[in-house]
């Protein structure tokens, strides 16, 4: 780890040194050493957050390197791998407390716990900037495994994973134009990254990816890697109970929930025939799995269709052509 | 690689798609897959970088991007290991022209030919604050063969690459503090990360580390590591013909070249017996290696030796304990 901040950072060094991987030589020499798990492929995968893009700047910094490394894990998840470890550098601004450098590796430490790896290095710097936090991972699975995005086919069935919406939710409640939530809030701060899933669908489903920037936006992307069209029906779209009460008294919002952000459940596409097996395998992974709708032949466009089999009108999502 | 950005970032993913190493799928999955080379040990570094701090705002695009690829090789080097492929995030602020980007991205197009190695993955992000990069290095060596910090023993000679002080001497001409020099703003702006060096003293070195933050800094870190004393002959310490001239018309300005930073020298302990064959495997590599001083038992502390033999007082970058 490099530390190139002025002494009074050199805190950094004792609040990152508690979580330091094997091979990680304690953070203290120019790089980590890795042996690969043998007969393995390796997945990588690297993001970047910044304070009042991608989080709130009044987040709780318990939150905020659990929320990066997340969503990082929810890149293994889609591919169906395992987690290894990863490195991070985190830009400060000068004068950060204590206190916050604490908690945040505090968070860092219960997640590195709950998803058992740990971190090989990185670095931190001094930003005159917001916070910025760059993080990338390595996980691992059996060479040739990995569910991709464009192995969909016209026939498929189309799932989902958890519920949609609660994010755009979350984030809508945590800045106080909606009422408190603590569910919703949760949701938002600390996406749950569908590992077990994940990989119980290699081999079953034939593609999959991570649903970061709205249902119908990745559906979207999904769709032209396989060269295939799609149809969600929008009933089917599983929601939470916070997330279905705010659409009973608002039946607009649905088209914000599937258009939202933040979600990190699982998109997938499977064969009809897959669906026991999927359903065994999701009960066994402790994980709900919904299917929303079908992939059809044709160019890469997605259409939602409503309780009444009519196709809805492209929002402002812009869900017909991507 | 992951688009959070806006769709006029959009072409971004085109500047970025030309840079892909096999394994990356386009950029278009949720992950890129590696299969490491077999029977091999990985080595990984992460950097980041921010305008103003790390490198200069009005720094050419074409020579940030590679800046940060060599320090981070720059890293491998002192491991002895060999390149293998990177990810990057990068933070723009809005509005950062295509042309920057373009160039930005043409160097480091240029840098992944001369050094090896593609870009697996990465993220493009929006910020409020100034530039931001972040890089992840991956290499590799053969397993137990790494050179760390902490095998130096009392009797090692010390040895280090090329010229020191260059790249002090190199920010201080483009921040206008002394006359144009563009050899010195050339090596303060791409800096030569000795991996051909480095590799070559796998089996010979006992220890080595790469000088970022001033020789008498790292060395002291080197020195902690091994647990020993340094002894470094002042007069010893390679010079390049600018920084000569300088230091013959401001003697003082030598002590300033040896706590300055950014050389990306490698920094190195060895047998005394093994000195003819680091000559000879540092002219195979084509870069000039010199003795510049000695380990020695004791607490682990540097000492800086002038002309007559008498130790200089610590200076500013206080050399005398780490």
């Amino acid at each position: 780890m490099n530390m190139t901040l002025p002494a009074e950072f050199s805190l950094i060094a004792r609040h990152f040194k508690p979580l330091a991987a094997p091979g990680s030589l304690g953070l203290t020499d120019d790089a980590a050493l890795l042996t690969p798990p043998q007969g393995r492929e390796l997945v990588l995968a690297a993001d970047a957050m910044v304070a009042g893009v991608h989080f709130l700047p009044d987040d709780p910094p318990e939150t905020i390197g659990r929320k990066l490394l997340r969503t990082n894990l929810s890149d293994l998840a889609a591919m169906g791998a395992t987690p290894l470890a990863y490195l991070l550098t985190v830009g400060l601004p000068r004068g950060t407390p204590d206190a916050w450098i604490a908690a945040f590796a505090a968070g860092l430490a219960e997640d590195q716990r709950e998803f058992g790896l740990g971190v090989l290095g990185g670095d931190t710097v001094s930003t005159p900037g917001p916070v910025h936090l760059s993080l990338t991972i390595l996980g691992h699975l059996a060479p040739g495994t990995a569910l991709r995005r464009n192995g969909a086919r016209p026939g498929d069935e189309l799932w989902v994973s958890g519920s949609i919406g609660d994010g755009y939710l979350g984030l809508a409640v945590l800045q106080h134009r909606l009422p408190m939530d603590g569910f919703l809030a949760d949701r938002y701060r600390l996406p749950q990254p569908r590992l077990a899933l994940g990989q119980a669908l290699v081999g079953l489903a034939h593609a999959a990816m991570d649903v970061s920037d709205g249902l119908l936006q990745d559906l979207g992307h999904l769709c032209r890697a396989s060269g295939c069209a799609a149809r969600i029906e929008a009933a089917a779209v599983p929601l939470s109970p916070p997330a279905a009460a705010l659409v009973a008294a608002d039946p607009a919002l649905r088209q914000k929930l599937i258009t939202g952000g933040d979600d990190y459940e699982l998109l997938f596409a499977a064969p009809p025939g897959a669906a026991p097996e999927i359903e065994a395998r999701a009960r066994a992974a402790g994980v709900a799995v919904t299917r929303i709708g079908r992939f059809g032949a044709g160019e890469a466009q997605v259409s939602v269709i409503d309780d009444s089999g009519a196709a809805l009108p492209p929002g402002q999502g812009g869900w017909s052509h991507f």
